[in-house]
C-alpha cells in the first residue's frame, strides 16, 4: 500500500487521565518494525474493562492511553519476517496474545501466554483499537475468514467470546444442566448464550437492571431475576428454585458481594462457579472456606479460556456459518468521533455493545 | 447373637466438655431400631477432625459427646427391614452416608448425601466409633472382604479415603505432573500416596514439622520443604521450583493462610487447588480474586469424592491387593483405654495415626 514503510498520521481517542472524557486526537503511527503488523481498523467495540480504566480502577494502567481492546480490521502492512498475514488480510487484534512458543502456549489447557507477562500494557492491552491504524505484534494477530463484517465480528475479539468461552470451555456446561449469570452485560449475556448453546435445559439471568431482561430472554435465559425484587438473599431464592442450587454459576460483574452470591448459588457437592468480571485491582473478597470445602469449584476464566490466535478463526466461521448469532448484542453503532457517547450509554446501562465504526 | 435385641452395657470415651480429656464411661447401647444396624466397633483410629472437636472449634457440636469416626468393626445385630448387612459381617461405619436415593446420591458427581442434613450429629457424625458398639443407619454402614484386617483398614474410613480420593477423585490427578502438598499428616500423606499413585513426576511436600519428611518420602514425595527455612513466601519458593507453579495443590491443614498460600502456589492458568483442611467453623479467608480470574480453579473435597457405600468395599479390596500401603500411615497402636495417650501423641505430632483396639 502507498502508506508502506511510512509514519500513517490518523485519529485515535486519547484518555488524558482517569476520570475525563476521551479526546479524539491526531497521532503518528510508526510503521511496523521487525515480528510487528500494522492494522487499519474498520470497528471496534466498547468495554466494560474500557470503562474500568478510564475510572481509574487499574493503577498499573499509565495514562495518557489509547484505549480499545475489541477491534477488527485490515493488515495495512507486515514488518520484516512476519509471515502469517499479509496486506490485505481481514484480522482480529488479540487481546491476549498468543506466541506459541512458551510453557503456557504448549499447555493445552492455558490460553494464557508469557508475553503478556511484564508487558501488559502495548498502548493497551496489546492492541489500542480506539485508533484508526494500530501497530502490534504478529503472535498478538488472527486473520480471519475475508467474508467477515468486520462491524460485526469485532466482538470476538473480547466480549462475546469471554462470555460463550466460559460457558462451553471453563466450566463445560452440560447438557440438561441448570445455570446461573450474575449480570447481563455484553460478557453475561454471552455466557446466556454459550449456556443455550451447550444444551442447558434452565438459565437463570441475574440482574439489577430490568432492561436487560427482554434480550437476555431472547438470547435463551428461562428466568430473569432482579435481586431487588427479592426478599431473600439472591443465592436463597435460586437455592428454593432449583432444590440444590444450579450446576453453574457465573459472575460477570467483578463485585465481590456478587462473586461469593454467585458461589453460594451452585449445589454445594458439585457447583461449579466461574469468576469472569473484572474487580477493581485493589478489592479483597472475604469468604467462609465451608462454601468450597464442601464440594464446589470455583474457577477463573480469562477470554473465555480460548486460545486466542488457534480459536479466533474458527470462531468467525461459526459466526459465519450462524451458530450463534453475536449481532444481537449491538445495540448501537455510533462513528468513531461519537466514542464518549458510547461510553455514556454504557455508563447509563442503555447499552450491551455499541460499535464505532471508522 | 446373645446380645440380640438387649441393651448392651460397655465402655466409651465420653468427652463431657471442649477442653477436657476423655474419660471412659459404662454407657447403655440401645438394640438397633427398624433400618439400623448395632456394631460391634474393633479398632478406630483417632483423626484431627476429632481433636478439632475438643478443642471446641465446631460449636455446633454439643457436649457430652461420644467422638471417633474412623472405625471398622463387625455387625452384631440388625433392626428390622435392614438387608445390606447381617450379624458378623465385617464393616466400615460411615461418617458420610449414602442413602442411595437423594439427589446427591443419583448424581454421579456428588458424594454429598442429604441424610446428613441437619442431622450432622448422631452421636457424631453418625457413627461415634470410641465406643465398645455403636448403632448407625444402614445407609451409613459398608459391608467390606471379610479378609480385611479390621485395626488396618480403620483409617479408610476418614482419614486414608479423604487423602488419597482427594488426589484421585477431586484433582484427578494426571501422569507426569507436579503436585505440592500442604500439611504432612495422616491426610496429607495420603494425598502423597494417591498423587504417586495416580503418576504425578514431583510430589512436593510441605509441612514445619520435618519430622514428618522420612514418612513422605518414603510414601512418594519427591522433596520436603518446611516454609520456616525459606527466605521467601513458600509460594514464590514452590513457583520457582516449578517455572510456573504446580499443577496441582493441596491444603491438608486447616488454615486460612496456608489456603491461600496453596492457591498462589498453582499454575496461574491452570492450576488446580484442592481445600482439604476443616477450618475453625468462625473462620474467614480474605483472598485476591486475581488469584481466581487468571485460571485457577479451587475445589473443596469432602471424603476424598467417594460415593462411600459404594467405594469402601473397592477401597478395602485394592488394599488387600495391596494397591496401596496405608498401614505405613500407622505409627501407634494403643488399647482403647488409652485414648488421651493417643490425642497427646497427635498434639505433640509425635504421630500420623494411631489405633485404638477394643
Amino acid at each position: 500500500m502507498a502508506t508502506s514503510g511510512k509514519v500513517i498520521r490518523c485519529r485515535a481517542a486519547v484518555a488524558w487521565a482517569a476520570g475525563h472524557p476521551l479526546s479524539i486526537e491526531e497521532v503518528e503511527v510508526a510503521p511496523p518494525k521487525a515480528g510487528e503488523v500494522r492494522i487499519k481498523i474498520v470497528a471496534t467495540g466498547i468495554c466494560h474493562t474500557d470503562e474500568h480504566v478510564l475510572k481509574g480502577c487499574f493503577p498499573n494502567v499509565e495514562f495518557p492511553v489509547i484505549l480499545g481492546h475489541e477491534g477488527a480490521g485490515i493488515v495495512e502492512s507486515v514488518g520484516e519476517g512476519v509471515t502469517s498475514v499479509k496486506p490485505g488480510d481481514k484480522v482480529i487484534p488479540l487481546c491476549l496474545p498468543q506466541c506459541g512458543e512458551c510453557s503456557f502456549c504448549l499447555n493445552p489447557e492455558s490460553n494464557y501466554c508469557l508475553k503478556c507477562q511484564g508487558k501488559q500494557i502495548h498502548h493497551f492491552l496489546w492492541v489500542s483499537t480506539f485508533a484508526e491504524y494500530t501497530v502490534v505484534p504478529e503472535y498478538a494477530v488472527a486473520k480471519i475468514d475475508p467474508a467477515a463484517p468486520l462491524d460485526k465480528i469485532c466482538l470476538l475479539g473480547c466480549g462475546f467470546s469471554t462470555g460463550y468461552g466460559a460457558a462451553v470451555n471453563t466450566a463445560k456446561v452440560k447438557p440438561g444442566s441448570t445455570c446461573a449469570i450474575f449480570g447481563l452485560g455484553g460478557v453475561g449475556l454471552s455466557v446466556v448464550m454459550g449456556c443455550k448453546a451447550a444444551g442447558a435445559s434452565r438459565i437463570i439471568a441475574v440482574d439489577i437492571n430490568k432492561d436487560k431482561f427482554a434480550k437476555a430472554k431472547e438470547l435463551g435465559a428461562t428466568d430473569c431475576i432482579n435481586p431487588r425484587d427479592c426478599q431473600k438473599p439472591i443465592q436463597e431464592v435460586l437455592t428454593e428454585m432449583t432444590g440444590q442450587g444450579v450446576d453453574y454459576s457465573f459472575e460477570a460483574i467483578g463485585l465481590k458481594e456478587t462473586m461469593i452470591a454467585a458461589l453460594a448459588s451452585c449445589n454445594m457437592s458439585t457447583g461449579i462457579c466461574v469468576m469472569i468480571g473484572v474487580p477493581n485491582s485493589a478489592s479483597e473478597i472475604s469468604l467462609d472456606p465451608m462454601l468450597l470445602l464442601t464440594g464446589r469449584a470455583w474457577k477463573g476464566s480469562t477470554l473465555g479460556g480460548w486460545k486466542t490466535r488457534d480459536c479466533m478463526p474458527k470462531l468467525v466461521s461459526s459466526y459465519l456459518e450462524k451458530e450463534f448469532n453475536s449481532d444481537l448484542l449491538i445495540t448501537h453503532t455510533l462513528p468513531f468521533a461519537k466514542v464518549n457517547e458510547g461510553f455514556e450509554l454504557l455508563r447509563a446501562g442503555k447499552s450491551i455493545r455499541s460499535v464505532l465504526l471508522f
